[in-house]
C-alpha cells in the first residue's frame, strides 16, 4: 500500500488549557497487518474530556501519552485488511483506533459493530463509552430513587443527557445543569429533564435551589468547581454525589478542594468516584437497556461532528471549554 | 423529696474551643416520676465529642441544646423511684439522663442493665454507642477486606480503639494515629495494632507513610484535618474513607476543606459519613459478636472516669484537646 496514514500526537504537555501547538500531525505509510491484526480505516473518532488526564505526566488510573506518542481515542472503523479469521475487509468494528486514519489493531481487542441496528457513530455515545458511564455512574453508584431528585452537569452532554433521561424513566425529577440558553431549552424540550440551569448566568445558584425545592439526593457530578459549589448545599441527608467527572479542574495546575467535609458527616454523604472501565461486567445489562429504551423511542441522543482529523485537536480545546452541543465526534473518512 | 438536683447547662454558645464559662451549674429540687416515668440517680455520664455540636445553634443532625438548657448525653443511672412497672427501684438503666444527677426519663426510653454480665460502665463505651459505631463504620461503610491496610485516628479512644481491634480480628493491616507516646505505645503493645503514629512528631506525614508500606485501603477517619491530609496521598485505588467524626473542625468556625476531590475520581474513593443512629438495625449484631469476643479476651478496653459532674465541663474541653487516654466517662455518684 503507497497511502499515507495522517497521525495526531502530543508535541508538549499542555499546562492549563491545551494549545493547538501541543499537538502535530505527520504522515506515516500505512502499515501492513503482521498475524492476528487488523489494519482498519478510521471512520469516526470519539472525542471525549478523559484525554486531557492522558496529556500530563503524572500517575492516574492509566497511562500518560508520551511526548511524540499518538492521541489515544475510541474509534469506529471499517476493516481494510485482516490477518485474523474472525474478520473481513467491509467489517465495521469499534476499537482504540487513536488519532489516526489508519490503524493497526489486534483482532481479540476488536468488536464487531451490525450497521442494521444502530447507526455505527451510536457506538461511541449512546451505545458507547459515554452510555455506559451514564448507566453505570447513576444507576450503581447513584442509586436513585423514584420520587428523588437528581442533578446532573454537562446536561447536554454525551453522559449527562442520557444520565437524565435514565433517571426520569427510573421516576426521579431531573434537573440539568448545562452552559447557554440553547443546551438548557434542548434540555427540557427535547430531552424532557423538568428543569436545567444555566451555570453562566449571574443567579445561577438561587435559580438551581428554586429549581430543587425539595433538595438534591443524587448529584451527578461531571464537571466540579463553581457548578459542583453550587449543588453542595442543596444536598440532602443521605445524598449521593457520583464523582464522573471534573472537567473544571482539568486544566488546573493546583489541587481541586472540594466543599465543606463536616458536611459529609452531618448529612451521611456518599461521595464516591468512578471510572467506567472497572465496570465491564454491566456492559451487556447497559447495550441491553438503552437499546430498548432507543428502539422505544424514550431516549434521544444528539451528535456534534466535526469533519477532518486535522479540526480533532480544534474539536477536543473546544470541548474544554464547552463549545460542543452533543457528542463530540470526528468524521475521519468521509 | 429534699434533695437536690445538681444540672449543667448550656450558659453561652462557644465559638471556638469551649471555656468553662460557656457552662453553668444549677441546683433544682429531685422532680417526683409521673405517670410511665423513672426517676433515676445518674452513676455515669458519658463524655463524646459529638456534644461540641449540639453547643452550636446550627441545622444539624440533630436538635442544638438551648441557651440554659441542660446538656446532652447518655448516662448509666439507677432507678430511685419508678411509675412504670417495667421498672423497679435499684435497675441498673442505660439512658439519655444528661448532664445531672438525677432525670426523669420515660421508661420506654429506657434499656435495663445486668450488671452480672459486665461492668456498667461498659454500657457508655465498648458496649456502647462508641462500641456501635466502631462496628458498623468500620463493617458496613468501611467494609475492610483480609490483608487489606485500616488506618484509624483517635486510635486510643473510645471509637478508634475498637476498630482497630476489630479490623485486627477481620484479618487486616492496621495502623493507628494517636497523640503523644504513651497512647502510641498503648495501642501497639496492649491493643495489638501493627504500627502507631504520633501526630505531634514532625516527620509524622513520612512515618505514616512508612508505616503503610502498601498504601491505605480503608481510612477511618475520627480527626481530620492535619491527621487526614497525611492519609489522603497514601490511599490505594478503591479506598474507603470513613466519616466518624471531624474532632479538628469541631471548633472551626470555617468551612473544612477536604483534600482533593480529583483523587476522588481518579481513585475511585468512596467517602462516606455516617451517624450512628441511623443504624440501630444492626445493635443487637454489634452487642452479640462484641460481647463474645470480650468474654474471649480478643478486645480490650480503657477508660479514663473523672469522678464529680462539676468536672464535667473541663473533662470535656480536656477531650477536644485530646487529653483523654480511653473512653472519658464522669462519675457522678460514687
Amino acid at each position: 500500500m503507497a497511502k499515507v496514514n495522517r497521525q495526531i500526537r502530543l508535541a508538549a504537555r499542555p499546562l492549563g488549557f491545551p494549545k493547538e501547538s501541543d499537538f502535530e500531525m505527520v504522515e506515516l505509510p500505512v502499515p501492513e497487518p503482521g498475524e492476528g491484526e487488523v489494519l482498519t480505516r478510521t471512520l469516526f473518532l470519539s472525542i471525549d474530556p478523559y484525554m486531557r488526564g492522558r496529556m500530563n505526566d503524572t500517575k492516574s488510573y492509566s497511562t500518560p501519552v508520551p511526548i511524540g506518542g499518538v492521541m489515544v481515542g475510541r474509534t469506529i472503523g471499517e476493516v481494510v485488511a485482516s490477518r485474523d479469521s474472525g474478520f473481513a475487509a467491509g467489517d465495521i468494528v469499534v476499537s482504540f483506533g487513536n488519532w489516526q486514519e489508519y490503524a493497526l489493531i489486534r483482532g481479540k481487542t476488536l468488536r464487531k459493530l451490525d450497521p442494521v441496528l444502530a447507526p455505527v457513530s451510536t457506538a461511541l455515545g449512546v451505545l458507547g463509552m459515554p452510555g455506559h458511564t451514564a448507566y453505570v455512574g447513576l444507576l450503581d453508584i447513584g442509586q436513585p430513587q423514584p420520587g428523588e431528585t437528581v442533578v446532573v452537569s454537562a446536561a447536554s452532554g454525551a453522559v449527562g443527557s442520557l444520565v437524565g433521561q435514565i433517571a426520569k424513566i427510573k421516576g426521579c425529577r431531573v434537573v440539568g445543569i448545562a452552559g447557554g440558553d440553547a443546551k438548557c431549552r434542548y434540555v427540557v424540550d427535547e430531552l424532557g429533564f423538568d428543569a436545567c440551569v444555566d451555570h453562566r448566568e449571574a443567579d445561577f445558584g438561587a435559580a438551581l435551589a428554586r429549581a430543587c425545592p425539595r433538595g438534591v439526593d443524587v448529584n451527578f457530578e461531571n464537571v466540579g468547581g463553581a457548578v459542583l459549589q453550587a449543588v453542595w448545599p442543596l444536598l440532602n441527608d443521605f445524598a449521593r454525589v457520583v464523582v464522573c467527572g471534573l472537567i473544571a479542574h482539568y486544566n488546573d495546575n493546583t489541587p481541586s478542594r472540594s466543599p465543606d467535609l463536616r458536611s459529609v458527616l452531618i448529612k451521611r454523604l456518599t461521595v464516591r468516584g468512578f471510572i467506567i472501565t472497572d465496570h465491564n461486567a454491566r456492559l451487556d445489562d447497559f447495550l441491553r437497556d438503552v437499546s430498548a429504551w432507543l428502539r422505544e423511542g424514550r431516549i434521544k441522543y444528539r451528535e456534534d461532528i466535526v469533519d477532518g482529523l486535522e479540526h480533532a485537536p480544534e474539536a477536543f480545546i473546544g470541548l474544554l471549554h464547552g463549545r460542543n452541543f452533543g457528542k463530540l465526534i470526528v468524521r475521519v473518512a468521509p
